[in-house]
This record gives structure tokens, sequence and C-alpha cells, in this order.
């Protein structure tokens, strides 16, 4: 199944990118590059990342062309010389990839893929790499918190209105399933992914009806197993029509749920519980939405409100307690010559790396260390070969489902108090090889 | 010019909105419909929005189809009747569309654009309509505010790397353009809005050289009037070899500007002037970027460092401060009957309106107004015909340059304490007509 409907164009760059590539292509610079991908720093309020975008992003490497139009466009800019745009017009990625995969829980400073290949093609896919692995793993990191906060209850996507236009919806769709939602609003994500879509009534049906019990009625003969949302004019109000409805309807009432999208979730569940059982409708599930995350949804499960499900909106699909990550993108060697930057605040490591994950005895993630890719170091090294010669490798092509379980693995192996969503917690211990500083620490004193 | 290169499908909607469809399909509720767009609260820190994005709503909507592999798909789902499919197939959008136009100030509470349609036709476009006004309108409204606090000087958009999703750096490019930014590094929008792009070099091109200065003088001989990123290693020592290098290529040196990507921009802005203007680089100017948001411009302008122009990436391109914005898209008449909501904190106004805006003897905004459409109240009307029976009006087809106008002159209305991006000032007045409001309270009382 493709990942990305939309295709877009090889000019999804920066600009620098290519005048830096024309740059390389007239100096003769064509060694073989790797870049890596990494978080600097993780947001405040948040301790873990959960890796997501990878196959969108192979998927886009493997698709990666130039159109006519495009060099077009690119000569009418002026600064482009003939010979390369004849280099970029059969400009195919021809290296390697290596990543965790997807679903894989990862700390700031730890690659998470990694680019071998010429440098003029390392560089072109700096910006899509960058923007694809964000915006998933953005996702799926919030998605991932409101799962463990919900403890076991039915979540489902309800982002894509706000969310940052219709791509980041269906990516955003596709990072939450992989964090351990249930379904999506979406339809264009169940259509893509084959995600489980979900969806019923808003408040404009209640109100296009003469009134609440006309719609409730009208709902229920097109769609018996339903979901009545009950807030349009007054919660309880709403409760009670859905309770008359069924006794009017007797046993052919099949309604599922109703939803609560507005005013104090955790009374008005109680109370919309107490009326439905009191009518013989335990069967009939509370479904509720509206401005949660995790922090809304920890504090009603906690609280022991019975509510059954959740629908989770704009502050996942924003992210919008840290609506990015320091995510970059840099060279660390060329050819043989392992390289660093030391930009204030933004010094880098060098050489070709791995992550190494030690686990204690009941399996929990307790140590990484990122070290030079040949060290023999303790632990399961995270970074895997996914693409070789422009080709993605046979095993890099898992399905959502098999991420989603890995995802499931990955969270249960989280310590104890990140799946508590605890606050102010010790971050993770990653560590620097031996090795990795010595070589940093020789390559600072002489740059 | 197209707006929307990648063309999603007709099934970016939540799949609620389809199952409503089916059920007015079903019920036989056929009347004319009008929804209403607009942000219930501004968030923290925000006084006005700047509207943006209506070109490209307007284009999907022409454009929406149902593919057959749609129709394979939502009928697939089990929950959707033949007739509703067959009526899917054959639906285009016959309604009606007013707007502000692009570029125009809003404030909360005010509708920014209102579908009139079939109610099955208006129903389906809720999704569409908030997620692309949303994405605009929040860019829009963020780099207005950097424009505010650059005071003339240059902007370009970095956003791309980390927006969420390539499709919102195509988007936020074009509304921090129509915002007032001057260019931005994203190929794409380029290609596709006729937006100036601009980029010169990263890090990696200085690392991937034997050393800086290599690296200045192969960058400079493939573009000579380039800018040059002096930070890789040490800033003021990148000047000083951008310096060196003019002095060895005397007339040939035709570098515009430096480029300082971290450390403190002031101090280091200050000094690096120095040193160019003592070796008689006084034309040479400084470019500066790294985390920079309108409270980062705004401190380096007032601080009178000698910086001419900025690159705003991340903050800009996820509106971090605000990553989102409580837009809704609300039923308020179908047919004769005036509808409205009542939810808590989530009251609608009823009817089809209008905004009126008065401006002071100076022109400047002082106080707006929402009506009913038919009302005769002082000031401008900010709603406007854009669309009659499914297509554009003529007027409605703007060019991207006119809305930048718009936009520029827009902002020189806004009360001065606004323009200052003044804290805590008092919200702009917007009431509700006398009409309006005893239409509300009746609708209230009866609900």
């Amino acid at each position: 199944m493709t990942t990305s409907p939309r295709n877009p164009s090889a000019l999804v760059v920066d600009l620098y990118e290519l005048t830096m590539m024309q740059a390389y292509h007239l100096t003769g610079i064509d060694g073989w590059a790797t870049f890596d991908l990494f978080v600097r720093r993780l947001p405040a309020g948040r301790d873990f990342l959960l890796v997501a975008g990878l196959a969108t992003v192979l998927e886009r490497i493997e698709e990666l062309r130039f159109t006519a139009s495009d060099l077009e466009y690119l000569e009418s800019l002026g600064q482009f010389r003939h010979d390369f745009l004849d280099c970029l017009e059969h400009l195919r990625f021809s290296g390697k990839v290596a990543a965790m995969p997807e679903g894989t829980v990862a700390f700031a400073g730890e690659p998470i893929l990694r680019v071998t290949a010429p440098i003029i093609e390392a560089q072109l896919l700096e910006t899509v790499i960058m923007n694809l692995i964000h915006l998933q793993t953005l996702i799926a990191s919030k998605a991932a918190r409101v799962v463990l906060a919900a403890d076991g209850r039915g979540l489902v996507d309800f982002g894509l209105r706000r969310t940052h236009g219709t791509e980041s919806g269906l990516y955003g769709a596709r990072a939450s399933w992989i964090a351990g939602f249930d379904a999506t609003s979406n339809v264009e994500a169940g259509k893509h992914f084959g995600i489980p879509v979900t969806g019923t009534m808003a408040h404009s049906y209640v109100q296009a009806l003469a009134d609440e019990k006309e719609a409730f009625r009208t709902f229920v003969e097109a769609f018996p197993e339903t979901v009545l949302v009950v807030d349009t004019y007054d919660t309880l109000r709403g409760v009670k029509r859905v309770i008359a409805l069924a006794e009017e309807l007797g046993d052919s009432f099949k309604v599922r749920a109703i939803r609560l999208d507005s005013g104090d979730l955790e009374d008005l569940s109680a109370s919309a519980r107490e009326l439905l059982d009191a009518a013989g409708l335990e069967k009939v599930r509370i479904f509720a939405s509206g401005n949660l995350d995790e922090h809304g949804v920890q504090r009603l499960v906690r609280s022991g409100a019975p509510i059954d499900a959740f629908g989770i909106g704009t502050r996942l699909g924003t992210s919008e307690d840290a609506p990015n990550l320091d995510i970059v993108y840099k060279l660390a060697q060329l050819d043989d010559r392992p390289l660093l930057k030391l930009s204030t605040d933004k010094a880098t490591l060098p050489g070709v790396k791995q992550v190494w994950r030690e686990e204690d005895g009941n399996g929990v993630a307790a140590k990484d260390t990122v070290g030079l890719a040949g060290e023999d170091l303790p632990g399961r090294p995270l970074l895997v070969p996914v693409m070789e010669g422009g080709r993605r490798l046979a095993g890099a092509d898992e399905s959502i489902d098999a991420v989603r379980e890995r995802s499931a693995g990955e969270l249960r192996r989280l310590p104890p108090a990140m799946r508590r969503l605890e606050t102010d917690i010790e971050p993770y211990p990653v560590s620097v090889s031996r090795k990795l500083r010595a070589l940093r620490d020789e390559l600072s004193s002489k740059a």
C-alpha cells in the first residue's frame, strides 16, 4: 500500500540544497557522505520519542524525480548551469539508509536515521527527510502519551479539521494508529492506510431537524448502531431524549453510545451513566471529546469517570504543547573523513554511528549508548539497514500493523515513571561511547 | 496559477460528514443551509487574525469529485447505501460562498467565510474548509506579527524542514508571503506561487570542504553574489575568513552578505559589522537566523543590532506559541429557519450574517459589528460574494500580489498598540447588532 497519495515534487527542498549541490558539482566534491537525522533536545514535558514516518520517506526517496517543468522552473531562476540541470534530470537516489524501524522508542541525541550516498544526493534529501520524519514522529510521540494515559480505553483520532493542512491530517492519523489509537475520523487515512474509520453525527444534524428527538429518531433509522451526540442544547436533557427513544423503540433500539462534547466531562459522564443505567441501558457506552489531550484523559481516567472511549482532536493533531521537535540532519562523514560542527549549542558528533540499547532483567529500557558503527558495545543495535542502492530492502517493507505491534511492545518496555507520564523525572540515560568521545575531542581540537 | 499542486481527494472528510449526508438524504432534508466559519477565541498573546487560504479552498471546492476508487472504498465500509453512493458519484458543489478576501484582518467571533448550499453539499465541505483556512490563517497571522516586528527589515521564510508535512510548508510559504515576507527558501512554493526563492549554503558545505576558507572560496566561485554562513566553527573567525577572501579577490569579491545562525545574535552582529566596516566591506550585509520569532526579531531591532534581514523558520512554520486556532464551521440557517447551538462555552449566533468595520478619521480600524446580512449598519461590509453556482466569481480570482498589497494596507490600519505587538491590550471591540441579539435570545428561549 502506498503511503504517499500525493507524491509531492522533487522541489520540496530548500533552495540552498540545490545551490550547494551545484557547488559540489563544480568543485568536484563527489565523495560518499553520511548524514544523521536526530533530535537535539526533547521539548519540555516530553521524555521519549516514538519514531514514525520511515515508510513514507523511503517511498519518496525511491520516487524522487525532477520533471521537465521542475527543471524549467530552476532554469528560470538564472543561477543554475545547464550541465548541473542535466545532472538533476538524471538524478536518482543510489545510496543507502539505515534507520530505527518505525514504532521504536528513541531519545534526544540519538541518530534515528542515517543516509550514506554521494554527497549531492544525500544533500538533496535534507529537507524532505526532516519534514516527514518530524511530522510523524511528533504526532506518534504525542499519541503514545495519550495511549498511556487512556490505560486501555478506546481512542479515536479526530484531528483532521485543525491539523496543519490535509497531508498533516493524513499522516497524523497514521502516526496515531501506529502509537496505538483504535480508529480515525479521517476517511482518506482509512482508504490509504486501512485504518478503521469511525464517526456518526455532529451538532449540525441535530440543529437541522425540527427538534433533538426527531434528529435522534431519524438518525437511528439511518444508522441503528450509531453514536448520538447529546450536548447540542443541554447534555442531560439530550441523554433523557435518548432514553425516551429507547423506550419508544424497545428491542429495535441498538444505539451503541452517546457522545459528550462539552462541559464538565467528569460530572456529565457520571450523571449520564446513572440516567442510562437507571433506564436499563447499561449497554449504551459513553464517548467523550472536546479539547482533550493526555492530561485531560489521565485526569478523567484517574477520577473514575465512566467514559469508555475518547475522541482526541486538535491538541494531538497539532501537538499543541510541543508543536515541533528540534530535529536536524547533519553531515557526519565524507568518504573516510569523520566531520563535526562546533556552532554554539549546535555541536554534532562525527563519524558513522550506531545506537545500542540495554534492557534490565524485566526487559525495561535501562541505558542507551551512541557509538561508532564498528564498535562492539553491549545491548541491542537500534539502527538497521532499510535501503541499499536506492531501493528498499525486503525487510523494510513492513505493514502498518506490524509497526503498531512493535510500538506497543516498546511502550511496555518504557521505564514505569515514563509510562505513568510523571513530570520532572530524570532524563533517560544516553551516553556516548569512549571511542566516539575521543574522536570528537580529537576533531574539535583541530577545527 | 493553481494553488493546490496536490489535489487531495474528496475523502478529506471526517466520516461523520458522510454519515450525516446519508441521513439527510434518507430523511429528505434537502434545504439550503448556511454554515459560518469563524474563530471562537483568539489564542493568548494574539490580538488579530490575517485571513488567508480562500483561493486554495475555492479551487478545491470547484474540483471536488468522488472517484470510482473513493466510492469503492466507501462501499467497503458497509454502511452506505447504493442510492447514496450514486448521489455522491454525481455530486458537484452548486452553492455559493461569501468570504472576507484574503489579507483581511479579522477578529474572534466574526464569520470569515459563509457557505450557502444544499445541506448535503455544505456539510461535505466542513473539514476541508476548516483545515485549509485554519492553516493559512494561522501562519499568516503569525507572519504578520513578524512583519510588524521587523519594521522594514528583510524577511525570508525558512520553515519547510519542520512544518507539519510538505503541504504545510507550501501553504505556510504562501501565507508568509501574503503577510509581507520577502522570499522563501521553499523551492516548490517558488514554482507554484511565483514567490521569490533565496538560499545559498549550509554548514554541511563548509564541513565538506578541507577548511572554511576553501569552502568560502569555492562557493564564491560558483555563486559570486552569495551569502556565506560564518558560524560553522566560530562566528567571528568565520567573518575574518570572509574578509581575508575579500582582500584576496579584490574587485571580484561580490559577496552580498554573511549569515549568523547561532549564538548571541545581538553581540555577534555588532562585532561582525565592526570587523566588516573596518575592512571596507560596508556593502556586505548581515543576515541572521536561528530560533527567531516576532519577539526575537523585535528585541534585535529595538536593540539596534545591525542586522539587515532575518530568516524565520520553525517558530513561524509551526506557529509555535499558538499552534492552532479555535476555528469552527457552524450551521446558522436552514432555508428560512435561523438556527443556533447552545452547548456550554460553544454557543453560536443564528442566521445569515455580515460583518461591518468602522474606521476612525485616520483610517484606523475602530469597531466591528456582526449583524444580519440584510441590515443597514455603519461601516464597510467585510464579507463579499466569491462563488455562485459552484463557480468562482471573476473578482474572486485575485493574484497573490494583490492579496499581499491588501494585507499591507490592513496591517497599516491596525490600532497602533497592535502594530507595536503590545501585550495585555484591550481586545478589539466586536459587537453584535441589536437585531441579531434579539434573534439569538428569541431562539435560545425556545430551544
